[in-house]
């Protein structure tokens, strides 16, 4: 690829333009997004020149998505005439299932390929953004087509970042975040909303570091999240279900020996998580 | 005071002789506890010396109870007949309420003074001792008769120690622990045991650094913990009940425009928890 279209320019298209330099690449990168971004992705380097997204969809090799969900599926929606006829799309967007199927209606077979970053930071924006987002980190891909000339260069230059690739089914990827993404998210803001409704005056007084830690995901932007959360309505319900009924039996084990398997289990597949995560710091021991 | 006794020499109590140091204490600081703690709490300094609780108890000025609720209850039931008359004794329990009844029972008037030290650490052990663990951080006091030169004193070296001293009854100290440390217990308890459950094979590759965050708790002891939840059972059902009133109502919310509600209350809630905790660490934006 000698061209490629970035739109949407904050932390996660910004870091994707970062880390094609970085790897070697060496030809245009059209950012496109609203003028904020775009100043700040042409001072970071990580964009080389900007666009509409009708002239980079005509001119791009490469057309990466990095808009939150609701606005890749609009945009899917819109890139039909535009798209040149050997220019591959694809997407970082935090569901598969629905970006897929809009695809498989608005573009032509084997053009889209669905794809998902398990990479991020507390902070958003071009600013934030860094070359080495994706390295060592699990990198989605939901083909529903066969591999194409423009998909296999796009995976090549995946490796060269470093991020590691895994091949799932939109729906298999989307189970998966179910559960270990969007039901963490919304204990976490549940929990904080929780206590944001309690009298007690002590709550912000009272606390240790575990409260932080776990209040940490409540603070995440209602509007990505949003349509995040409504896109993979019937995989969190059941994700959301299976939490309820767990915690409802440990309420009816609290003060009975039974509550002790739910820590064992819990406290094994939480150190299982840590030895697989090279993120993680060492130590962490509850 | 010229000597201190210190019951259960781990992360804690450990961490409380070297506070004492540091703090400027030149006494006795006896150590009661198995061997091998009380050789790691002497090979660091936290004790200067080994006795069994009966002669500790006959001796010491301040009797500090640092270990897990369950057996702090116990010691307390054994304590009546070997105390001296000036003794007062206090403890470090995660819960109050149990431990500040069974003291009334057991202990003569105004000779005893419930504490809970909201700090901690993620290993155990004198090992880990730390002469700063409580500074800065909170430390609740739970009287429940009128104050004594002794108490007095005790409070004046936990200020000297750094340590922030608030005072709340025996229950408000529970209901408010049930919200912001034993619920979160729970929590991650659950969502790791949850995830344990399920048939998934793919949830031990795709996840993020919020899952990590999320499941740290869940590595916590059992051992600990089911002594500590099994003495705040009513508090903590109320607000287990709480959340699941909580998380239900997101459920029915879920891909309808009330959702935000939730999310912008429990990120007000986050956002004001994080200005009020210096050890809280910056940019911390979800």
């Amino acid at each position: 690829m000698e061209t490629v279209a970035i739109v949407g320019v904050g932390l996660i298209g910004g870091s994707f333009g970062l880390a094609l330099r970085k790897a070697g690449f060496s030809g245009e990168i059209i950012g496109v997004s609203g003028p904020p971004a775009l100043s700040a992705a042409l001072a970071r380097g990580a964009i080389s020149s900007t666009a509409s997204l009708a002239e980079a969809a005509g001119r791009a090799d490469l057309l990466y998505l990095a808009q939150p969900v609701d606005r890749i599926l609009n945009t899917i929606a819109s890139l039909g005439p535009l798209l040149s006829a050997t220019c591959l799309v694809t997407d970082a967007g935090s569901t598969k299932r629905q970006i897929v199927s809009q695809a498989s209606r608005f573009l032509s077979s084997g053009s889209f390929l669905g794809g998902h970053p398990l990479a991020g930071k507390e902070v958003r924006g071009a600013q934030a953004a860094d070359a080495d987002l994706f390295l060592n980190r699990p990198y989605v891909l939901t083909p529903v087509t066969a591999s194409t000339p423009a998909s296999e260069d796009f995976r090549s230059w995946l490796g060269r970042m470093g991020a590691s690739i895994i091949e799932l089914s939109p729906d298999e990827h989307d189970q998966t975040v179910a559960l270990t993404s969007h039901l963490p998210q919304l204990l976490s803001t549940a929990l904080a909303a929780t206590l944001a409704h309690q009298s007690n005056p002590h709550l912000q007084q009272i606390f240790g570091p575990g409260l932080v830690d776990m209040t940490r995901l409540a603070r995440s932007s209602p509007d990505l999240w949003l349509s995040i959360l409504s896109t993979n309505l019937p995989a969190l319900t059941a994700a959301l279900d299976s939490f309820l009924a767990s915690l409802s039996a440990i309420r009816e084990a609290l003060g009975k020996p039974d509550l002790s398997s739910y820590f064992e289990d819990g406290a094994a597949f939480a150190a299982q998580l840590r030895k697989l995560d090279s993120t993680s710091p060492p130590g962490d021991l509850g």
